[in-house]
């Protein structure tokens, strides 16, 4: 996969949607429990269902872990569906992963090759090395946390440094100068519309990963109005329980399949607005 | 698991040794790749090897995750021989996890609860919502890092406030403050040895997780100078390359157990000069 090739998908779809997949036993229609892959069966009527509005799927990893060796096979499941029946998709692995160089090398072979993701999502702690090994696959991507959506997300990432600016705007910064940083794209929170005035400045035509929109808050139209770029777009808004939890009866795949809709023609007019064809 | 039995552990063996479980297909003994699970055919023999003189095991999950499903299994049966034969060890899943609250829950439940593990490394980027659902296991704990012993580890966690300290520090201060913080572990490399008296004035009775020692080029003297605290220890020294590759021959179960004998040497030495037994 190519950015290029995201964003003509993106122009052809008029949406920059992202599904999360993320999946709770706990949470999904009963009658899908007697299935043998009941993770599965959902996420591929979720697919099916949405996959002519949605531009890219994002499973996060922890609800595959959390069932253990039969959660790890709904994700690989999972991933070669996607692959096979809709190769067009942009595909994220949220797995907020980072370590030393040699062991950041693992994750993301683990990622990038065992799975064949397009792209993961990793966490900046560390710095440089436990980033670049990421960096390094060509035709992957690497969407590392710069500010989040979460109550705490700020207890960190908001602190002043000694120049005055906030840690988050340190981390972008700093990241754009790593090697192959062309591969980068940065995790944004869309609770905090107002903040994407800044990050533009920094980080003008970097891909931003924006969850937050709907369960958590975010408002899509504020996002976009500093978020948007008119030569990339350079946004994919992630929106998971307001889309996959839509109903939790039967008929969850329609419900699931109106809400992203929802989303796309909102995502249509905002694309029209700013003479993005 | 409690850390007060991990003392008990510490003080009986005279070792405060973590063995790293780090397992490169690339790097074990030839002869084992015939075996039906090379990965835990190679664990359970320096398992089995060391187990006399280490109070703890520390597969990091990146290592099995770049295997697949196949990997997954291997983590799954190394942590349950441990759990079975060797039950007093304090096993730890470096996994650097660590994401918003609900996710974070179901990263805990696939460590503590799917794979039984006694505690997990997590990463703080995403603050107290992002660690306290960890925190919230009773007898499990979580490992955060706050210094480490890589190369781009000051990248960030290096860079200075407004108040004039660094990031870590402030790190390290806040986590204390959060909820179930007697849950709460750290990971500060051995490679910056001077650091740790630092550390230990905000943190003065947290168990420290240290990196760094052997293939890394940290000191065993030069961290538990500052590092030790006379009350509980207070240190968990892992070394992984040094002790599981000390050879690649068929006798590299042997050769871990001497390499893994010199460290408890040297630690019980430790001990004694502090009067701890």
């Amino acid at each position: 996969m190519t950015l290029a090739k995201l964003v003509s998908e993106i122009k052809r779809k008029k949406s920059f949607l992202c599904v999360g997949l993320d999946v709770d036993l706990n949470k999904i229609p009963t009658h899908l429990l007697e299935t043998e892959d009941p993770i599965f069966e959902f996420n591929k009527q979720i697919i099916d269902a949405t996959h002519h509005v949605a531009v890219s799927y994002k499973p996060n990893t922890a609800f595959y872990e959390a069932y253990g060796i039969k959660g790890w096979q709904s994700l690989d499941k999972t991933i070669k569906y996607i692959n096979t029946n809709y190769p067009e998709i942009f595909t994220i692995a949220d797995a907020k992963r980072g370590d030393i160089g040699n062991t950041s090398t693992m994750y993301a072979k683990a990622f990038f090759e065992d799975l064949n993701f397009d792209s993961v999502t990793v966490a900046p702690y560390m710095g440089s090395d436990s980033v670049e090994p990421f960096l390094a696959f060509k035709d992957k991507f690497t969407i590392m946390l710069a500010l989040t959506s979460n109550k705490g997300g700020l207890d960190f990432q908001g602190k002043e440094l000694v120049d005055g600016q906030p840690l988050y705007k340190e981390v972008l910064k700093t990241a754009l100068t790593w090697k192959n940083s062309e591969n980068l794209l940065f995790v944004v929170g869309a609770t905090k519309a107002e903040y994407f005035k800044g990050i533009r400045e920094i980080a003008p035509n970097s891909f931003l990963l924006v969850p937050g929109v709907g369960a958590q808050g975010g408002s899509l139209e504020g996002v976009c109005e500093y978020g948007i770029n008119k030569e990339n777009i350079g946004l994919l808004i992630n929106s998971s329980r307001g889309i996959i939890y839509a109903s939790n009866r039967t008929d969850f795949a329609e419900a699931a399949k109106l809400e992203a809709e929802k989303l796309q023609n909102q995502m249509a007019t905002i694309l029209a607005k700013n003479n993005i064809s």
